[in-house]
């Protein structure tokens, strides 16, 4: 079986064309939280990850109101992800940080959010980029201080050895080798 | 010296906020060809590179009319590449290709491009986006068949030993070691 998929901006609904015993079936259109026929692409597609990040607390409970959709996933992509991401007023993006090994690009497409670095802070608007090269140290975050959501796509690479550091905060992180992000104090004590 | 950039999506604009001498600049906005005082960052911006395909003749010229930005070069990222690609009206993506290393992936901002692959021709409107993982050998195209220009941003990983391979088209493709493409006729002879 064939699977051509695209995913649609601001309802994130999966638009697929399928071909299954020989038959081509054209666009059809999924909402909501479909049941899967077909694999792991949907579900994927549609799970907002509202929950999933894996900072440990009191860092979790500040992701509240930011919404990633991995689009590069849907299509089994493994040499970078790339997340179409909403923040709803009073959202960020992540704790600020900067990592070693992953450069990091994100492209906005709605709302004006703060881009925060060691330089102080931008107002970004739709159609603005920005890029965060791997191994500078400097830390960066979006934050949504609008009354309007803002959403915006993120790419970063899946580099080996990825870690990555937190100015503002008591926390370092290190991929290890399963590609699960581990979290320590910046003493060095596990959370 | 530190830099802070943006590139406007439409206009190809390049907005900046520079440190020099200790003192902040908010806001610059640099139009057209700027002759570039801070390095080589903006003239990559701003060169739209219409002519840099790197495609031997008679491939080279079916290329008129696609208009690349590099966003991820400008920040100096090296994992990966972003383009911002304008394509006008009868202009396409590339050659219909597929890569042996590299993951694909393409974001339609504005206009109706058709993506074509193995199992036909799909049309495509602002907010999908496709996916084309390494190594399936299913070649993929964007063509603009509308009258309006199609907007997309579309990002490359540089896995090295990358290859191409062209369905319709007698060309194959191999980067050599400096990051070259190196183009050959299918049976092995170069152009």
């Amino acid at each position: 079986m064939f699977i051509d998929m695209m995913v649609e901006q601001e309802t994130g609904r999966l638009l697929s064309r399928e071909k299954t015993l020989g038959r081509w079936r054209h666009g059809t259109l999924l909402q909501g939280r479909h049941r899967c026929p077909f694999g792991p692409y949907f579900k994927v597609a549609l799970n907002t990850r509202t929950s999933s990040t894996t900072y440990p607390e009191p860092f979790a409970s500040r992701m509240v109101g930011r919404e990633k959709r991995p689009l590069g996933d849907i299509f089994e992509l493994s040499n970078f992800g790339v997340n179409l991401t909403r923040l709803i007023p009073g959202a960020c993006s992540a704790l600020r940080h900067a990592h070693s090994k992953q450069d990091e690009f994100v492209y906005i497409l709605v709302g004006c959010p703060v881009l925060i670095t060691d330089q102080g802070e931008t107002l970004l608007s739709p159609g603005m980029c920005a890029g965060f090269k791997a191994g500078t140290g400097n830390g960066h975050q979006l934050v949504n201080r609008a009354n309007e959501d803002v959403l915006y796509l993120e790419v970063g690479d899946r580099t080996a050895g990825d870690s990555a550091t937190y100015p503002d905060d008591d926390l370092q992180a290190a991929l290890d080798n399963d590609g699960e992000w581990q979290f320590l104090h910046k003493n060095g004590t596990p959370y």
